[in-house]
């Protein structure tokens, strides 16, 4: 497992995936407040990575309040805990994942609320198990999904759908990684995905450590590389999956989607059932968020465009289900009509 | 005019659009070398530009030879110039300009080479007139293309194919001013175009500069703002027109072709004559410059991927002709099937 996100003595450790590759440094957060300001400004970044940051940032604001005599009251108590989430799902819109921790947590909290010592454990253990959980969904992915890559395949993918963006291991990396377990010659084009620049940063630094061969693009090569044949499948992740299988995903993601179907590249989408928002019927229903133009005029505080400049930032885009090949879960791998797919999932019914 | 490059006192004076839009500097060339090694380092580019550049470079050369006592017999001086023209030519191999520069500056020279004094002063007017010449056919490419925006109109363009990048006023920018002159009212849509990001320092700078109206994206949001509507016509530049219309420009102009193809948005590449290449069959083979890995790897002196990074860095590629809605030249607006338009335009077959 990668030292993603950590629950140690009572605070929690992230990795401040902002300054890597250069520098690896962890910040230690005390309080909810710090766990969503580091979720905003994407120390920790990737749906599933985000889901447990909120359930420890939740556990962590529940702790908050032992000192607090007037935990006692009922109301006052579930008023505290409604602040805490309000805070913490405020951060990022368009990952599911954030909602669905919380309401996860919300249920532990309703269970346990009656006996507040009890409580804080219980929501320790929760969130710390969704970790562990995550760690193992994604291994089940892999082993799922590597069915889909042949020996001597070259994957591109987009952004990091890896161990960074998860609890270990990663969804769309984890499936490359599971296809190379199983021994299968698989190599990584990397698009470098601006304007965070997960790709280069993150997804080039996992895979080198790990000698998985990765060779990184800009975005904007991802179309000469198709159409060179340089590329047998394309494979990323998800930040929300809609009933009908439109999957918002990193900005991008649907030019890609474009670019494969018009080059006969099979499209992969890899994610978790904590992904899948059966609630919103199609991506037109998925709120996309915009980022600050300093993202796109400013890189490490240099000047990449006058600062009076007007900049459309969206975080992700939708693309369609019907350019999407398969959508890879930890229950299977779901193909066309994903409508009916998506609603056939036996582990998400039961939930 | 903008100053992109000016003949000034017995030098080339070049804006060097590298540290563009933070700093506005100039660099004086007083030898090919140097101006060599600018087109190289893209202290200039755009192929009109490159160009008027090599042509500026060549006659340089040409006038350091003066001293030079052997310039009196004539094999010498055939081969010192063969060489300055191999210096100028070997700098960047897919914009077709630098070629079709260095040709029409060897006319001169056969024509005047017998008198050393004449050759001098001819080949630095024959340089100027190219500069003032690209101008005036940039305004020709203009007027025929405003023809194809209707007022209302929303413009993606990539790259900078701006008054930067030629003589003054731009190809593709060219047809944006004219459409404006007009009346019509036409925004802009600018793509950041990494590596370099000429898209964010250049077209940004230079509509803005004139008012017009510019959003600023990076290159992963093409997609997003097709399938949103918010475009209406995508327009580019080009490096290189082959016989049957395919067309090199910089990297990433095929993605937005193919994502303009699946949106139903037309799309215009506008050049001069100069970058048409009747010569070269197809796009197959244009060759394609590869660029250094530390131009995808570094920003600025900062990491953004690991030093031993392995990066494809390559700086154009090849927009199929089926793909291109219309080509845009001084002389007319030219439609499918390209390679009769192309072979039937007049003033190309007389020079």
């Amino acid at each position: 497992m990668y030292p993603v996100i950590e629950w140690k003595e009572g605070a929690v450790v992230m990795l401040d995936q902002r300054q890597l590759p250069a520098v690896e440094k962890f910040i230690v957060h005390r309080n909810h407040l710090e766990v969503a300001k580091s979720i905003k400004e994407m120390v920790i970044r990737g749906a599933p990575a985000i889901g447990i940051a909120a359930a420890m940032g939740i556990a962590l604001g529940v702790i908050g309040l032992r000192d607090d005599p007037n935990v006692k009251n009922p109301a006052y108590l579930d008023e505290k805990f409604k602040d805490i989430v309000a805070v913490i799902t405020a951060t990022r819109p368009t990952a599911v994942n954030l909602f669905w921790a919380a309401t996860r947590m919300e249920k532990v909290f309703r269970e346990n609320k009656t006996d507040f010592s009890r409580l804080q454990e219980k929501l320790i253990a929760a969130a710390i198990a969704m970790d562990k959980e995550d760690f193992a969904i994604n291994r089940r992915i892999g082993e799922n999904g590597q069915e889909l890559l042949q020996s001597g395949y070259t994957v591109l993918t987009h952004c990091n759908a890896g161990a960074l963006a998860t609890g270990g291991y990663g969804t769309a990396l984890g499936v490359i990684r599971a296809a190379r377990e199983k021994g299968k010659d698989i190599k990584v084009i990397a698009g470098e995905t601006r304007p965070y620049l997960q790709g280069a940063r993150l997804t080039v630094w996992e895979l080198q450590r790990e000698q998985i061969p990765v060779t990184l693009i800009i975005d904007n090569a991802a179309g000469f590389v198709m159409k060179k044949g340089m590329v047998q499948a394309v494979i990323v992740g998800a930040d929300r999956i809609a009933a009908n299988g439109d999957t918002a995903n990193k900005i991008g993601t649907y030019a890609l989607a474009v670019l494969a179907s018009y080059h006969g590249v099979p499209f992969y989408v890899a994610a978790p059932l904590s992904s899948i928002d059966l609630r919103t019927r199609d991506g037109d229903r998925i709120p996309i968020e915009e980022r600050d133009a300093d993202e796109v005029t400013q890189f490490c505080g240099q000047m990449t465009a006058l600062p009076e400049t007007r900049v459309f930032n969206p975080a992700f885009d939708i693309t369609p289900a019907s350019l999407i090949t398969a959508i890879v879960t930890e229950e299977k791998v779901l193909h066309p009509p994903f409508a009916t797919a998506l609603a056939s999932l036996k582990e998400l019914r039961r939930k």
